[in-house]
């Protein structure tokens, strides 16, 4: 008998997390034999317990429309923050949820998103399962952060990372362009795992002249004194230094740099106010130093600028996409598409089902072997992981000087 | 009798002005019988005060890498902020010029720069003119503000707001992902004219659905209250509203906004500190309205993304660079090339010589009434002059998954 799939996001968003959207629209629809309707829930799962349900398959009018989705920044279906609580204290969202999969008769859901959103869907299946429930259910990696473990990597890193390695480029080509000494600190994104930031590092890495100079992640310990000592060292060489700090850098105490350093801080509204790190810094060398100093901060333009997206990682986004759908149809249930690399040259990366029970809640951060003994810049294996992965362009559909975006019609079925 | 010509660079740099470079120096090698050697000053006037001279001509192995110039961030010949005294009170300085004009047999001067490198420019073709030194001298215009006066716009300013116009896209979506209200301040170049800010309207006011809901610019005088009571309206109507500021809004005494609310804000290191007006913004939001609240500052990205120029900013640099050289031959001096549009549908540019005495010191503004009634948004007429400005994308060249620059050899002839 043939059931309908259920596909919603999660999380905050990344360049490609519609590739995969897409490309498991799409593969769905090659299976008219297993899968009846394709749904999608607006605003992940609290868009399912509110029944906000939207026929998707029905609104592409041609292959372009596709092609359009998969470069359309931000999330096409909404996003959530929700975390499904467990089956004990949180009966009424399960009744509800089985509700809604009956009503519009899912027998495939499928979850788009990080951390947090796999240790929902592993919910949702160990629930499904447990209570004979005919549904099953994949999980689809996303997070520009990449602090998933057991995958290689994943979608949405890759393009990240590609924006990133470009932009400090860039900034390091501008700060250089004055003769006089300075200092420009970039606040990349990871609370946690510095992958991103390790990013920057691309450029020069390669072998280029351009990039930060200095690179700090929050897998090897802070320390305010030997900072200062290495901005120093660094001027001496370089009239113009730049640093990339992950946003998550915290002192040998595994308290955040940026929280533990400002507390009397107060806004235009005298209400305490916290700075983030890169702004921290850029006070801190104006204090200590005293050279022309400023900070920058990517904020969301790294995780949103689909205009320049890896295209290995949009390649990857989309296969992943169409890998759970064929997982679901092979029967598997409770499980993660995971990307393992088979070979690193050439680079070849295969895809396998693991169980959502191992990915959950784990966090993948960086060896710290993989990061020079000064905990300031990074090592050749680190490099040697992160270049395959922000290889190859992608040809964004331009109108009127701007980029084209896909949006779905959200009206929900029912109200 | 063969002269050389001397280039220089001066002021903030934009995306396209290596174009301009580009097309000056090749252009000049196209002229053996009038021009002799093509130098380069680093640092700008600076660099020519100190004797930093080098060949550039024989810097270029194949027409490949005037290309990848045209693509190369920042200003390849490097920079300065320095600004030629008048003749009375630098005669040190004017001497010391002439002193290295002889030097190096020039014979043809141009300066790639904004409103300042105009006087300067125009100061020195004065000079040499008056005291019958056989120096002709033309500006070459380059802004991201767009404030030159006389020129319909300035090459740099397309790239910049092509830039600003797909972020501001990819911020919106980005920011409309969640089920919630809330508030994205964006901050953007332009201390006192606001053609940067006025193209975040340029992919809503195309027809597009993303892009900022409300617009201040310099040229409209900011009221506090005003600003609270647009954005309680907006978000009235949509969930997520998205804001572009100039950092230069002003209010009704022409005091700019960052500046006169904030006295008493104190850093981490107890130092006065003023935040910048989309940070400020964030805050009175946060405070008088609570919702979820995030200021975004564009900083240097904005006039270094090289990665995402526009074709027809690129092709007018260059061409504006090619006829500064053309203007040179003709026996034109004390001239800046100045765009005129010819005409707007189709889109058509003509290049002509303009007095720099013109130039100089004169502030290009948006006229009000290209501005809305309620100062919070753009009128047709200032989107039917920005919107050609942004058309077409240029080829990147790649390599490793990043951009590849350009870059001189800067080693002086002589130290």
């Amino acid at each position: 008998m043939k059931k309908n799939l259920l596909v919603a996001q999660s999380g905050g968003p990344t360049a490609v997390i519609n590739g995969s959207l897409s490309g498991l629209i799409r593969e769905a629809m090659c299976h008219p034999e297993v899968i009846g309707a394709v749904y999608g829930a607006v605003n992940g799962i609290e868009g399912i317990l509110q029944d906000r349900i939207i026929r998707v398959d029905d609104q592409f009018a041609s292959a372009a429309d596709f092609e359009l989705l998969c470069h359309t920044p931000s999330s096409a279906l909404g996003s959530c923050r929700f975390k499904m609580p467990s089956p004990e204290s949180g009966a009424a969202e399960y009744a509800r949820l089985l509700e809604i999969f009956r009503k519009y008769e899912i027998g495939f859901f499928a979850y788009i998103g990080g951390n947090d959103s796999m240790d929902t869907a592993n919910k949702i299946a160990n629930y499904c399962y447990e209570h004979g429930e005919e549904v099953r259910v994949v999980g689809v990696p996303k997070t520009i952060d990449n602090d998933l473990p057991v995958t290689d990597h994943c979608p949405g890193f890759g393009s990240a990372a590609k924006y990133i390695a470009t932009t400090l480029m860039e900034i390091s080509a501008d700060s250089a362009v004055y003769p006089l000494k300075s200092v420009t600190v970039v606040e990349i994104m990871g609370r946690n795992a510095g992958w991103l930031t390790a990013a920057s590092s691309l450029s020069r890495a390669l072998g280029g002249s351009y990039g930060p100079q200095l690179i700090y992640l929050p897998e090897a310990a802070f320390d305010v004194d030997c900072f200062l000592d290495d901005v120093r060292g660094a001027l001496e060489k370089e009239d113009s230094v730049v640093i990339a700090v992950s946003e998550g850098v915290r002192l040998a105490d595994g308290s955040y740099v940026a929280e533990s350093m400002q507390s009397g801080q107060v806004d235009a509204f005298g209400h305490k106010y916290l700075a983030g790190v890169g702004k921290y810094l850029e006070r801190l060398i104006a204090d200590r130093i005293g050279c022309k100093v400023r900070s920058i901060e990517l904020s969301v333009l790294q995780r949103a600028a689909s205009h320049l997206q890896s295209g290995t990682d949009l390649a990857e986004a989309i296969r992943t996409g169409e890998t759970a759908v064929q997982f679901l149809i092979a029967g598997k249930t409770r499980v993660m598409v995971a990307l393992r690399r088979i070979s690193n040259e050439p680079y070849r990366i295969g895809y396998e089902a693991v169980p959502l029970e191992a990915v959950a809640n784990v966090e993948h951060k960086i060896p710290r072997e993989w990061i020079n003994e000064a905990g300031n810049g990074v090592r050749e294996e680190l490099v040697r992981y992160l270049a395959p992965l922000i290889q190859g362009e992608t040809a964004v559909p331009m109108k009127d000087g701007v980029p084209v975006h896909f949006a779905f019609d959200k009206t929900p079925i029912e109200g």
